[in-house]
């Protein structure tokens, strides 16, 4: 089999198959398909797609690439969650300890922020002492005994999808829904749960632009579920503006904190509703979405959604208080207002612009090995379709001291609003479910 | 500026600009553009394909990538000819004395032979004495001299072009339009001539399968010569068998010499009085193609084409006598002649089979670097549209021994005939003009 063959034949549509995308990504791996080839490969899928049977074949080839997670020592259901990336985007913190509650084990590997988006696992770490690092035999012991653990991704998972997407990033190729949806499911499947609960985000702040655009991805990921037998359901939601009003990693666990005590913004929580209802019916918890909803109200109400969340802190060191005392968690000194220059209503909040805006202000990584600073973020006080007077806040920024960082930061989320004379059509958070 | 972006530009169907080309170009020569980043981009212009703005502007950049060669030390116009590449194509040794004879100065810069392929330098080298390397000095000198010279590509002719085309032949991306005519034209562009006649090929034999994209490609690098000012014209040519009767070095002088004697093919003799004659017409020695045929006919009758290519020869230190007595050209002893199986009209003969056959007798490289055998060879006695009885001869071998080459050659050259049991309609040689 020679590699530009297989180039030419996807070239000229052709349907490749299973162990032509089998020699394909064992190439990738082992260096003898060339960057220069996979580029071209990944260039023409971009034109030309791959059907779905290619796609499953891919994702398979990509998530047995390297390490696959046995979960099959923790009992029941394993049911992981995935979204497509955003910014305030904080419903793992609520949606794992709240389905927990519920009965679903949650065995949770999650990354670390990049750019303008955060990651669960920087979040977390705003809590004194909690750590990320357990064994395989303590992350297993611990799901089995208080039903939820999150650690940091560990291991060699899906190291084609690794050098595969490092190379679509600097070749124009990350725009496919094929490679993005292989992509997303490799790691998932490489993880080991059993069903696959899909947030698949559109607007600004996102991949995906539109709702349609969305579903495409959401459909492709779960016809791959299907394909190789993994239940998936995808839940289509709106990326236009920030989730939430926190944006920052102490300042987005306290949010967290409030909808599982039965508060927070009804965006949030209503997302997270969703997803776990979701959740508890893959885990196979619940009859449909309704049931679940009623058991997961219930366990806010009741408090047993917050204990689970302490539970989890206290097995991995974290200070439990925390749950029942926001003030324990880490704060920057100073507070800047960024101020409306005009009155109108919020047409948009550009959620890539927030995100830098804390990136800026230390909140995340421009490079990988950076450091954070988890007291810092902002808080948005205006969200889209709030009327607004000049000189109204729009935004507070929780910054180290009123600084150049801090005018920088302010600027960015200055820029990031944008107003309408009349008042704008919000489009609802929710936009569907698949599968 | 940054590849990835220029990349996307060209993925998402814009138009690069002059400057952004050049950056690409430059960063391929230099290094800065990995062939990753080249690969993915070649691959979209496949898709997408270039504006003749874009197409002009890639050229010119290939061309100025290395050595240009400043033929302004010749008096006249000159006129450079190009064959996209063929089988028994030896059109440029009864082309070239041809029209000098006509007062046309060529200045010829050709390759060696690759593959199926056979190059112009290689078939004068079966002339004993017969050297291609000449200083800048004495290639000018000879061609204002006596009309005419043939040298090997020397220099550093277009780098950027040969690591593209490298590239695309690794990555699936050869075909394409305006990377075939940019290729081609920047080297004749480089190579200094005022006006450029090409030749271009369709069929089993060519890279372009029709005389509908043949005719494509004339105009695509028509207009490259319209847009950078040297003017152009495109023959379009048949090369669903091979030119003429003879495959192989000395074989193919043979018969380009009996052209100019007024004998030889009919095909063969045909296409190059129509290339003769726009070169003509390209260098303002005739008015029209009619005038030049007649010119160009009263040169071969006259015995003045032959004199030239016998000049020619002498110059470069070939033996002239040549010109005169064919038995002075080296033979293989051995004759094998290639049989039909059955009787029937020949309806096909794939070029590229014969010219694979030619090069397993030794008359052509499989790898840059191997030898070649002048004198083996093959002719071919049935051509297209014959009627051939069960036991005819098809084609003559010309090898070093009976031995096993011979009967892999033979059974190359045996694949290469189709039949059929209806006279086949064969098509006219000539497809057209352009420009």
């Amino acid at each position: 089999m020679r590699m530009v063959d297989l180039i030419r034949k996807k070239r000229h549509g052709g349907e490749l198959e299973e162990r032509e995308i089998r020699f394909i990504i064992e190439g990738l791996v082992n260096g003898t398909v060339p960057d220069y080839q996979m580029a071209a490969w990944a260039m023409a899928v971009c034109f030309v797609g791959m059907s779905a049977r290619e796609t499953a074949a891919l994702t398979l080839a990509m998530a047995e690439s390297g390490d696959t997670v046995d979960l099959s020592a923790i009992a029941g259901t394993k049911v992981d969650k995935h979204s497509t990336g955003g910014v305030g985007d904080k419903t793992t913190l609520i949606v794992a300890p709240l389905v927990a509650a519920c009965g679903v084990p949650v065995a949770k590997m999650s990354g670390r922020g990049l750019g303008h988006t955060g990651g669960t696992v920087d979040k977390l770490e705003s809590i004194a002492g909690f750590h990320t690092e357990l064994s395989r035999e303590d992350f297993f012991r611990q799901v089995n005994e208080i039903g939820v653990a999150v650690i940091g991704q560990s291991g060699n998972i899906a190291p084609a999808d690794k050098k595969l997407y490092a190379l679509r990033d600097v070749t124009g190729t990350v725009e496919s829904v094929p490679l993005i949806a292989s992509s997303v499911m490799s790691k998932k499947i490489a993880a080991g749960a059993d069903a696959i609960l899909l947030d698949v985000k559109f607007g600004s702040g996102a991949f995906m632009k539109t709702a349609d655009d969305a579903r495409t991805l959401a459909e492709a990921m779960v016809a791959i579920g299907a394909q190789v037998g993994r239940r998936t359901v995808a839940v289509i939601s709106d990326m236009d503006q920030p989730l939430g009003r926190t944006v920052g990693n102490a300042l987005e666990v306290r949010e967290a904190i409030e909808v599982l005590r039965g508060e927070g913004p009804d965006d949030l929580r209503e997302l997270c509703l969703v997803l776990a209802s979701h959740m508890l019916v893959l885990g196979g918890r619940a009859a449909d979405a309704t049931a679940a909803r009623t058991q997961l109200e219930e366990a806010i109400a009741s408090g047993a959604a917050l204990r689970k969340f302490a539970d989890l802190l206290a097995a991995q060191g974290g200070d439990a208080a925390v749950a029942n005392d926001l003030s324990l968690l880490p704060q920057a000194e100073a507070r800047v207002a960024v101020k409306a220059a005009g009155a109108g209503y919020v047409a948009g909040i550009d959620a890539e612009q927030i995100g830098l805006a804390a990136m800026i202000l230390g909140a995340g990584r421009a490079e990988k090995d950076d450091a954070i600073d988890h007291a810092v973020g902002l808080e948005l006080v205006a969200k889209l379709g709030d009327a607004v007077e000049a000189g109204d806040t729009l935004a507070v920024l929780h910054a180290r001291a009123d600084d150049d960082k801090a005018k920088q930061a302010a600027a960015s989320v200055a820029a990031a609003y944008r107003f309408s004379p009349s008042r704008p059509d919000v489009q609802p958070l929710l936009q569907g479910i698949v599968g």
